[in-house]
């Protein structure tokens, strides 16, 4: 494994070090944040926070009325939990509404299936389109095919996801719900269905955002559940040849205005360089966005709120950023690093909370490798909450990765994804699902990486800025 | 425990009886049910009718087009498998369609709610209906409501099933879906919605009969899932007024014809004694019925299969009775009592399939008290299963009860019910939930069970008959 080699090298190379040089975490800081690690362990507050998003706003799709009220919803309590500069920056994000999406076998053994339709996915004519199923594995086997095996069907991503606690499952899945619908229409398909990016083996289809490739007429995309791509397969597996017909009614309504919500725990001396705490607050419309995201909502004003109420503020300014639409294009994550492009070497590090908080169990740092024995430092803080440090390959996140794309440094916390993608975008992502015990684990972690790096002399140094975005 | 304690007191009283006394069973007898046990353990011919029936039929509500594919399908199978005088005895049943339901959360906060009409519901005017939500614990809890703090309402039933190995949780909730609309409407209530008999955590509302009360409009009757139950508790937890809108278009379309599928496998000497072998044909309408009832299906089909192929076949008759529409009202286990009555003596013994084929851990018998110590003997050879010998409390089976009433031996295998009533009665409750391995094992005991009440001299007495129903 790269990543384990990787972090042994470093480990060795840290052997070399004096056990004086360059110590820019005071013992005092480091007391605080144990404090605050412990502090965090008692403390309810995300916990609070998730079930108030969900019971209080519930599903908040971009640019629908849960949209609306879910900014609503967080300036209010940002402000209640003594945040400053509380403010919703506006950001514009596409419109598009379910409708109703059906699905059936209909020979050889007609048969009903739960689908539900991708995010974006065009509607059908009324009466629905009925064609036969061809089935492909995955996107590559689908650029394979030859046209005559495509054109006038219907095709069916048959790829199941691994479930792991890292999750990379997904991304091997996820793919065919990004641009199955695009490649399958380029080779004259009718419409796409796909085994679910996900692994709940209940009757719940997993949705999620998808494209169209320009100049190609659209066609709609539907995601089945695990359990309806079974039923296709066996009756697949006859050898008979398999029609189905899918209808929807999904449409899209141009754009809507949403916000990133930010508040702010001012810091002391370093007030104008800033650590960003990201999450996001929209959901897919299914679920109740518990696990994706108000958990990661309720961890990050969470972690600052704790931090706001320590002995010792920090030196930096914590700014929590409750970004619109992560869903579907990454809208508030474009337009806060559009509006703060200028002050982007004043942001000292990121990190988001994005996956469900569940068992964290390691920690990842993309920072200036001289900056490297900070993160070690950090990590021996956490290492009580049972979180390794596992190298230098940080992604950031979906949304603060926007920022590390202009240089930002940033971490990710690593949690067992296993369980988040059980529910993920489907309609059991309920708060029923969301264990306060691990959620804490998270808040503690957060908290301590939070205080830590707004306190730390001289900071994690800058990244390479990524080649499209920076100037 | 009375059972364990019944159990002890049998064991002791085994030990002072003579090894010699009264062996109805001979050691080739014996010998022959064990390696008819082993073979049944790399048998998948269950497993396959299991996979067969949910593939090629799936939902199979009575008196619908599934319901007649599924005696159909179920007549072939039969025939194909080598069982003789198959044949459909003739059931009627009543048709209800399930139509569409909806339910949202209009006040405090609005939200979707995912739900399913129970069966039998009465559907809603166009609009729907529009009312505050009032919770109670249980019936017992409604029974003891004032009529003005009910009338006017939609009564929510609150209990939560309990997830065991024994499943008894679902008998305390049951009530409240069997007659929960009944007692409502006789308050004064406007509908009814309960948290499921059920454990799933998906939004996967559970289904299931219920009865109205004559004499008393009948009122809309909804199970949620579990997270929507929780989410009304939550918002009814603000203490402010929760009201809730449903919707529904289930109607009743009179009487249908369905049927009981019998086959048999003659005796050798005592062809016309029966060991009957039940399971039913019918399932909900939302799932494939993979395990309420396919697995049933496949189990008692298999088991009497196996037993054909045996070197020696067993004196009494073998008669599989695929019952039609036990989920509403017991049509076919009631039409079988009401046909096979004039015979109910030549029935030695009864035994059903009908929660899953997972794993077996116990043998219930209901015998004549002098027949014990042969139900000891049965027992012995199904011990290397894990299977242990619990008493002599069986009911033998909602379906094969109904002979039971009739002076009929019953035995109970029973089986892990906690994964069954995970899926029970949902759209989730499909042939990936299936184990074939479990499945082997069931098929294993029910072969031995057959095999040896089919041979053993003097069969198991009778049964007191029930009062209602002897003469």
């Amino acid at each position: 494994m790269p990543l384990s080699r990787r972090a042994s090298g470093l480990a060795a190379c840290l052997l070399t070090l004096p056990a004086f040089a360059a110590d820019p975490l005071s013992p005092a800081a480091l007391a605080e944040a144990r404090a605050l690690r412990e502090r965090a362990l008692a403390d309810d507050t995300a916990y609070e926070l998730t079930r108030s998003l969900t019971t209080e706003v519930g599903p908040r799709l971009a640019g629908s009325p849960g949209d609306a009220r879910a900014v609503a919803w967080a300036m209010a309590r940002l402000e209640a939990l003594g945040f400053s500069n509380v403010r919703a920056e506006p950001v514009t994000v596409p419109r598009w509404v379910r409708g109703e999406a059906r699905a059936e076998i209909v020979a050889p053994w007609p048969q009903p299936l739960v689908v539900a339709a991708l995010g974006g996915s065009v509607g059908t004519p009324a009466g629905g389109i009925e064609a036969q199923v061809v089935p492909v594995a995955s996107l590559d086997d689908l650029k394979a095919q030859p046209r005559e095996r495509i054109a006038g069907r219907i095709v069916f991503f048959t790829n199941r996801m691994e479930r792991s606690r890292d999750g990379s499952g997904y991304g091997k899945t996820v793919p065919a719900r990004s641009s199955g619908a695009a490649e399958a229409a380029s080779l004259g398909a009718v419409a796409m269905v796909m085994r679910p990016a996900g692994t709940s083996v209940s009757r719940t289809p997993h949705t999620g955002g998808q494209r169209y490739a320009n100049g190609i007429p659209p066609i709609p995309a539907f995601a089945l559940s695990n359990p309806d791509a079974d039923l296709l397969e066996q009756q697949l597996a006859s050898g008979q040849a398999v029609r189905v017909r899918v209808s929807n009614t999904s449409r899209w309504e141009g754009e809507a205005q949403s916000a990133n919500v930010i508040g702010e725990i001012p810091g002391r001396g370093l007030a104008d360089e800033v650590v960003l705490l990201g999450a996001h607050l929209d959901s897919w419309d299914l679920g109740t966005g518990a696990l994706d995201d108000a958990t990661g909502v309720g961890v990050v004003t969470a972690a600052a709120k704790l931090i706001r109420e320590s002995q010792q503020r920090p030196k930096r300014t914590l700014r929590v950023v409750l970004y619109a639409n992560e869903e579907f294009g990454l809208s508030g994550a474009k337009a806060y690093a559009a509006a703060h492009r200028d002050t982007s070497d004043r942001h000292v590090l990121g990190i988001e909370s994005d996956l469900g908080a569940f068992q964290p169990y390691g920690l990842l740092a993309r920072v200036a490798p001289d900056k490297l024995p900070l993160v070690r430092t950090i990590q021996s803080v956490l290492e009580p909450l049972g979180i390794a440090y596992l190298g230098s390959e940080a992604d950031g996140g979906a949304d603060v990765g926007q920022m590390r794309e202009l240089g930002v440094p940033v971490m990710s916390l690593e949690t067992d994804a296993a369980p988040y993608f059980d529910v993920h975008h489907t309609a059991s992502d309920t708060f029923d699902k969301v264990d306060p015990a691990l959620v804490r684990l998270n808040v503690a972690a957060f908290a301590v990486i939070a205080y830590l790096a707004a306190e730390a002399e001289g900071g994690f140094g800058r990244l390479p800025v990524a080649a499209e975005t920076g100037k």
